[in-house]
């Protein structure tokens, strides 16, 4: 379900909307959206992205243009998760510090990939499938593993395209 | 889906019905449960728990009062999975012996971490975003990684709440 | 949904064909498929395979018979994968170089394994819950770990079934 509070920029292609849920979040020119996402309140996401099935993007998320999200892709924003506060009750919006993240232009997120709270994603870096993303990652620096190492520079692949 | 053998307690907490796919199961009062979150046959769940969207809670899982359970959380009750018994056709349920595994009180879960079957997670334990937990884990402890592997020990994060 | 371009074998099991995506792809007789599952144009996916909940196979990949894919399964097709073009426009199908895999007979994929593309997992080889793997997997070999290695042997396991 998309919902009546999220902001649409043109051309925005979401095939399913009745398999996905958005709410509270903007949404740039031309990006795509696979099934299975959750993009939450406060998100917002630039233009000419793709954020693919089965991500999930959480409020305190920034993700810039063109960025690509792959398939199972979570984003974290609350370093010590828990279900209720110290006197039993389930936790409200306001007993949740959020740490902000910011997935800069043309930055890639490979599937199945777990991105902490409070990172930034340097443009045109390369986070690879699978890896657990705890620190910033450089601009154009490849990444991969649990957690994360550098592995390269993007630049230094022709085969890129 | 919420099937009709679905016991909920009071104050559930489930926003979108027709996002999930909760059958046999028993969720305790106050529990807020995301989008496309699968709960099979047989699982208990506690009360005042989160159980975060993209979630798999499998048969043999019990899960107590007030866990948190993040996003793409998959539970594994089946140490060598198979589709189809030796004479190829596919395994019934009685084919399939299944592991069990308890989440005890405010233990919290980080997403895209795995939990492999048999496991114990004990009381205030906080298993990492993206580990892969296949030993049990101890009361208070923080693990992480894959495999995970104890990295302290969470009654010494004040800024854990 | 269900596309209508998509051939399904005698005796496919789909029980919740609202909380599935799937389109183009060819699907073998006796074979179940989980909620929360999209599989693209072109996959083809043999006879009395289980794909669990919340996994994504993409085009490029060729499941052959009584394949086990469990929940939170991720495969990949593209090496360095990007939302754009050098021009910044969406890519486009033709923009996009698929690297191809095969998962032969009888192989079991762990929950939340990322599988990379141009791999193959060799028949009854077993990947391990939360592995990623990027290289070929040989026929009976239990694989785990991120990046995955070789623990051991299927055949020495008298406990496999």
């Amino acid at each position: 379900m998309i919902a009546d509070d999220v902001t649409l920029g043109e051309g925005v292609e979401i095939r399913y909307p009745d398999l996905v849920n958005l709410y509270g979040c903007t949404i740039g020119g031309g990006t795509r959206i696979g099934p299975f996402v959750e993009v939450q309140r406060g998100v917002s996401i630039g233009s000419n992205c793709k954020i693919s099935s089965h991500s999930f993007i959480c409020t305190g998320v920034t993700i810039e243009a063109a960025v690509f999200v792959g398939h199972g892709v979570m984003f974290v924003n609350d370093k010590y998760p828990r279900a209720t506060n110290e006197l039993g009750t389930p936790l409200t919006d306001k007993e949740w510090g959020v740490s902000e993240t910011t997935v800069r232009e043309s930055a890639a997120i490979g599937s199945n990939a777990t991105i902490l709270g409070g990172v930034v994603l340097g443009r045109h870096s390369v986070v690879g499938a699978g890896a657990v993303v705890s620190h910033n990652v450089s601009p154009f620096a490849i990444v991969a593993g649990s957690p994360a190492r550098v592995l390269g520079d993007i630049r230094d692949h022709h085969d890129a395209n």
